[in-house]
């Protein structure tokens, strides 16, 4: 099966190497890679500066998308799907905002779309949520999602770094990127959480509509006070369904020490889902970096080799959308004046005037 | 596609049931149970009390097998693959000890042998194995894989009961069997963890060959002293491979507190692998009970409806395995004399003279 690659940057390098590894056993060849006239040097022949260049080479049965971004990636996407080339890609940005669009363009052209890479880097989590939602009604997904905010929020709470230290270590080990904003802020999460939502529900959900609260506000002081009342502070992304109504959000979380998330630390990802049938089910493993997340991406491949690669969706659900800022039970609130306390019944106003706020498990 | 099922005990009814929910979905029609006479007036004409009524019936295509023990699973699985037909299986004894056999079988008559529910209850962890180790090179498997001994110990370590009354809730609760003595010895977890380390390094393993220590000389006062010392005692399988060379092992394991199976409780596994490429990766799930169990049945017969029920396996790597008593490592030895320590360089005469032990992490 001959490969077209768009984007040689972190995960694109990872994908050629694994690729490469596995060329022999899966007959595969990387014909062509898509990336800007400064990568000849090392990519030589097989380089292209023009994305068309892949998409209407007829031998080219399936491409890897690892741009990055919206504009391009939706252009090659749905212009590789419309050619009825297979398409898998990481890009939760992109993934999130088209799944019903690529998803319907590649039944109608008797293709794959395939996206593990998008959530949970290495983690098997989409196909082990499809899989499980053939035979489970899926009512509430749960966990950690952003591996950069995890890093920082460990590498505060456990090695006493400061905000800014932890963001700037994050950034030089690969976890972190540039422009973290869409990270911290929660907005990474809310792709990651929409997307594993629209898959268990079966309905169309906009990125818009998730409820998220970001991590900028957090400080030492902060996580010590969280420490010493017996919690660990995470990122926690969690959506949950009651029929058509649906609550999804992104937000701080305090977790009880010994809770299973609180031993989730660095760049990993912890991802649970509960069906009516088979109870909690929970994954562990990385979820940011070029490898694991570029060998999602040859899961992928491989699932695409082996005839495994179509995957049922429907948008049959109408869901609606609970965008409320207050969620039920308890809240960890810290004041402008530095003071912190659990409250309950927790009203909007008290949200916004406070400094800073987590959710308690 | 039509079914027969063997076995209508606790995991044959709910396969039973979740046919039921499916059959529409999938076309699928349970047209025979195995069981003895006595059942007739549950299962009525579906029953059947001979093996041969469902092996010879060409109407079936795929038996689940849900017996128990070995001989009668051994003739079944045998005598329908040899037949053409589909098997699935929860059964880790008959699978263990004959997997290449089985599986070989299946090849050879164009049909699939799968058992998911062997290991790990609801947890998909055979198929996120097989899958990741097409890709990766998998050299580590650990974890707790018997639900069973692991409700035992929290019940004693969490609620301070003593191992009799822990045992006890756990048949009351269909947590243990009537007679738990593969479950307590660890004879549950080296089947298990076999059937898992033959399908990551595609060799033959045989269960005598795999070392295991069972839980049976716990009681509350070790509990509180691992405790004390900043532990969590659990019965842990682990696989190691370097090249051929393989250590297997079952044995109580002190894990620190904060550790990510410290928090695994109750009938809980939770599954570790390690790949080259991949790092860690974890699962966490139901590991006993009816529903978790027949669920995982379910996944397997919805993956041969869809076509994904081929698993490639050859026994071409001819494993040495290590069998000696001593493991690397600190132990904790509690004397005859009840006094206790962590000893590093251990003896084989200490162990056996120990009237506990457990490997510290």
């Amino acid at each position: 099966m001959k490969l077209g690659l768009f984007g040689y940057g972190t995960i694109g390098r990872g994908v050629y190497t694994l690729v490469d590894n596995l060329k022999e056993k899966y007959n595969l060849e990387l014909k062509r890679v898509f990336d800007l006239p400064n990568k000849k040097e090392i990519l030589g022949d097989k380089l292209v500066t023009d994305i068309n260049d892949i998409i209407n080479d007829d031998e080219i049965e399936t491409v890897v998308e690892a741009l990055g971004g919206h504009d391009l990636p939706y252009q090659v996407i749905s212009g590789a799907l419309n050619k009825g080339k297979n398409v898998i890609t990481s890009n939760k940005e992109v993934v999130s905002a088209h799944l019903e669009e690529f998803l319907s363009t590649a039944h109608k052209n008797n293709c794959s779309f395939l996206f593990e890479a998008s959530v949970g880097g290495g983690i098997p989590i989409i196909r082990s949520l499809i899989d499980n939602s053939k035979i489970n009604e899926i009512n509430d997904i749960f966990g950690i999602l952003n591996g950069t905010t995890n890093y920082i929020l460990t590498k505060m709470s456990d090695e006493n770094l400061s905000f800014e230290d932890a963001l700037a270590l994050a950034k030089k080990n690969g976890f972190a990127e540039a422009n973290p904003t869409a990270d911290l802020e929660g907005l990474d999460g809310v792709r990651k959480i929409n997307i594993l939502s629209s898959l268990a529900f079966q309905g169309n959900i906009s990125n818009d509509d998730i409820y998220h609260y970001g991590i900028t506000g957090v400080n030492k002081a902060i996580l010590d006070d969280i420490k010493a009342r017996g919690y660990v502070l995470k990122f926690v992304a969690s959506s949950h369904r009651d029929g058509n109504d649906v609550t999804i959000r992104v937000e701080p979380t305090m977790v009880p020490q010994g809770h299973p998330l609180s031993a989730v630390k660095n760049e990993f990802n912890s991802i649970m889902f509960t069906g009516s049938t088979n109870d909690d089910l929970s994954f562990y493993g990385k979820g940011a970096g070029s490898i694991p997340t570029a060998s999602a991406i040859i899961a992928d491949l491989v699932a695409i080799v082996e005839g495994r690669g179509y995957i049922e969706y429907s948008n049959k659900n109408k869901l609606n959308v609970n965008t409320k800022k207050v969620n039920t039970g308890n809240y960890y609130i810290v004041h402008q004046t530095n003071d912190a306390e659990i409250v309950s019944d927790v009203s909007n106003e008290s949200l916004e005037a406070a400094k800073f706020y987590a959710r308690v498990l």
